[in-house]
């Protein structure tokens, strides 16, 4: 009845001619629904009351099986509900009952995503793609890739209206904002004439709370429609436990026959606590892509893209995926471009890939790196390494995909032969963007040894973006320094040599260290590097 | 003036004859400041509105070094605050602004646990312990101890008025409901007739919000008094976000000279994911303990006490900790005892201990456990082999304490001589409370090779409690079944005979399923199991 009244209401404002104009003036109606506490439970037993107390909390009647008054207390309320003048053994349930349950194909449940909307129709990845003949390149912003491609989906899926941005920060701020060339943020209440980009049928949600985004996107993409949710990452482990929730319902549901694969939830964690120069300490949490890849099963997929190409290459595959959760860790910064659409691709296949214009045959070691500011500073090791101890022959592996079943475990296949990539016993440095312990759990068995893995190792602070990787022993000196060490005692390089090395890269951090505190930016040094294929072989 | 008026009103209601009476029928006053986004800010630049707009959140002025017009906004807005009137060179603040400051000893940041609250006073541990000359004896409940313990704190400090403990859940339910006998659930509105144990000065805080229990927490302890939380273990998650960032806070605090180590946050985790059998798999989530363990650093401890004598211990070490963040997983089940309360203060001490009365020399294999109900399938594994094949020497390690350094880091030292615990070549089977990766994560270098960890990997469904094992492979016929075959491997039992005790567990396994089809329980070898040292060396 009341239901039915605030229904009305709601078509009322929204229909006709001045529709959306009286809704500008209009609060939606918001019905409280106040129930006792165990509401149509036992109401009383051995005179204590249950239902409206906190008692019908707990497990009500636990003795009934040889208890005879919590037995006939039970029994009263079930038989309460008459179910015998509803149900007839012989007929089943009569007409009023029957009447109540959907017809096939809108029960719930039932809701196939090709037949309930349209699939997402994508662009191809390479329509975006930046010219990455060189490696090195710089000039490549992840989001802004990403920005230009999602415009592209909405243009695609505009008569579908299939497609939406879900997120708790300003699509600006995540730089993905070429999307308000195509579509705005949702907003149905009067708008001010400073708003921007703000429309009644705007496709992405911006709203500060990422519990009642994650809800929604749950919801949207159970219908069969199609969504991305783009965060800021130290603040997505808020949703962490819907997220476990989720992951428990896909499970459960890709073992009934009668579901189809669900469209998948895809979140992107930008604005990494690598480069938080303003925001510091709080903002630099990579807790979330640990917390997924703990979770045993098929059903989680983190990717690392290096590169604006990847980023498309790996967001176009997340959005034509299915029934699995996908986490983007990616920059918004400009940085260099490493890879063609079609290497992209080909490492996306694979989950990892060596690096060929960054190696040498037959390794004495082996760099690897996720993440894209990880990766920057691998090969920057690489390139000190080479510069200065050119006799060391370098692998370097990029890792772009993991999952709780290791490395490069693309639709959850057996593992990959891994010694292909890392030797099968040659050292491993690995530059990982989020904790070490969060990879160091995948590794597989028996060669954790000889793995070195640098990381996140919570030293955080507001502080310029090469002194993160000082803090937190990801720099180049760091990782370059550590590999001397190890080819003075493999002896690829002299005992005298590999202590001069070890002293001009603890120079270089003392220099770092003087700069920063004087100029409150980074050495020259630093933010002017850039790869020279000039070492390669 | 509005605060005024409402502290006024406060007080009123609060205090003189009849207050409290006057407070029921009174709702407390409830202010909202509504304010402009980016208030004081910038107002307008380059004719678009800041102040009061979304641009205010955006770097607002990005070019102020090289932008003279951004430089003059900047500028303007600054001295908007006429901060000469206020600060002289060469006299520094005025009288105004100095009479801002707190006093000494009373300034933020300057709270002196010891100063502003007395310590928390603690009983013995072994006060309450339970009978455990005879390993296996049943009849501990962790929860029900801890219950006792905290009646106890609670009485020795009621005058000192410094200890709450917050409850997401009915403290009925988490079995520590002793309590009640000393203080009461705190409630502060009309009470009706049927309500329980609730009382205006109760010191217990029961809200069905673990967001805001956790807010409480922090601010209660960070004035120097002392707390406990307790929670399902897999509702906890909701905080992790939270907790991520008090860990930063704990950090940083730690750093600075002007203070004092913190009161800990101490974590209750019960009613776990093996015993669910009502509730079923959306409380089967061992996450939390995940994302703790992968902070690196030494401001986080999580204890898995086997039995009720080793929960006193723990929880007596957690509350008279320091700036830490203590997670104690338990369950509230009646389940063995295993150790006197000698033992157990000595396993507390190290982390981890060999158990003597289930351990050969010279041991062919390993069994560890962490975790109550893990540790008894553990323990149930090891006799079930010993019956069928005694000749394979035995050793049973229990693992108490883990974080993020590895296996018994108490204080945060440097990791113990894990061979003298688990060999140097010897097959391990280790039984997991939680996600095996989480265990994996923490593993030694190089040892990885030779521990199964057994743990939950999601196979959760509203079961029995034994089922939970067998779907998650952690039941006493898994783990034996595996030593046994690891015992073929290293030639300490024969091929054939290998053969039939895998046999022999199949047929158990098999037995178990149809039976709690047909029953609905687990079958009585199960549920009436004991351990016996008949077998013991």
């Amino acid at each position: 009845h009341v239901l039915d009244a605030a229904m009305e209401e709601i078509a009322a404002a929204s229909s006709g001619v001045g529709g959306a104009k009286r809704r500008n003036a209009w609060r939606p109606p918001m019905l409280i629904l106040r129930t006792p506490k165990g509401w149509t439970g036992i109401q009383e037993l051995r005179g204590e009351k249950i239902e409206g107390n906190f008692l019908s909390h707990q497990v009500v009647a636990p003795n009934a099986r040889e208890d005879d008054e919590e037995r006939a207390a039970l029994e009263a309320w079930l038989c309460s509900y008459r179910f015998s003048e509803l149900f007839d053994p012989r007929t089943g349930f009569d007409a009023d009952i029957r009447a109540l349950v959907p017809k096939a194909g809108s029960r719930m449940g039932e809701v196939l995503p090709d037949v309930a909307a349209p699939q997402l129709s994508l662009p191809a990845a390479d329509e975006f793609a930046e010219d990455a003949a060189v490696p090195g390149t710089i000039g490549s912003s992840s989001m802004r890739r990403a920005g230009l491609f999602l415009k592209r989906v909405f243009e695609q899926n505009k008569d579908a209206r299939n497609f939406r941005l879900f997120s708790p920060d300003e699509t600006y701020s995540n730089k993905l904002d070429a999307v308000f060339g195509e579509t705005k943020r949702a907003f149905s209440m009067r708008q001010e004439p400073w708003d921007k980009d703000m429309a009644e049928d705007g496709r992405v949600i911006e709203i500060l709370s990422e519990h009642s985004l994650q809800g929604m996107f749950q919801g949207y993409t159970l219908t069969g429609r199609y969504g991305l949710f783009a965060s800021y990452e130290a603040f997505i482990p808020i949703v962490t436990s819907m997220v476990d929730q989720y992951l428990k319902f896909l499970k459960g549901a890709a073992e009934v026959p009668w579901r189809t694969p669900l469209p998948p939830l895809t979140y992107i964690l930008t604005s990494s606590g690598w480069r938080q120069e303003h925001n510091g300490f709080s903002h630099q949490n990579p807790g979330f892509i640990g917390s997924m890849l703990q979770k045993p099963g098929c059903f989680v997929k983190v990717y690392f893209p290096p590169d604006g190409n990847s980023m498309l290459a790996v967001l176009r595959a997340c959005l034509a995926s299915k029934h699995v959760v996908n986490v983007i860790v990616a920059g918004k910064t400009q940085e260099p471009r490493w890879l063609t659409p079609k290497l992209a691709a080909k490492e996306l296949q694979q989950g990892l890939m060596t690096w060929d214009f960054a190696s040498d045959d037959r390794p004495d070691i082996v760099f690897a790196a996720a993440g894209d500011y990880l990766t920057k500073e691998a090969l920057a090791a690489v390139s000190l390494l080479r510069r200065d101890a050119p006799e060391v022959r370098v692998r370097f592996v990029n890792i772009l995909e993991l999952s709780a079943l290791g490395f490069g475990s693309e639709s959850c296949r057996s593992p990959l032969p891994l010694s292909d990539y890392f030797t099968d016993d040659k050292p491993v440095i690995v530059n990982f963007h989020g904790y070490p312990q969060t990879l160091r759990q995948l590794l597989p068995d028996g060669c954790s040894g000889r793995f070195s893995i640098h990381g996140y190792i919570e030293n955080g602070s507001t502080t310029t973006p090469f002194d993160m990787h000082v803090r937190n022993e990801t720099s180049r000196f760091h990782l370059a320094s550590e590999a001397a060490a190890l080819m003075v005692q493999s002896g690829v390089i002299g005992a005298e040599k590999g202590k001069h090395i070890a002293e001009a890269y603890a120079n270089a951090l003392s220099r770092h260290g003087d700069y920063i505190r004087k100029h409150g930016v980074d050495m020259p040094e630093i933010t002017e590097w850039t790869w020279t294929n000039r070492f390669s072989s």
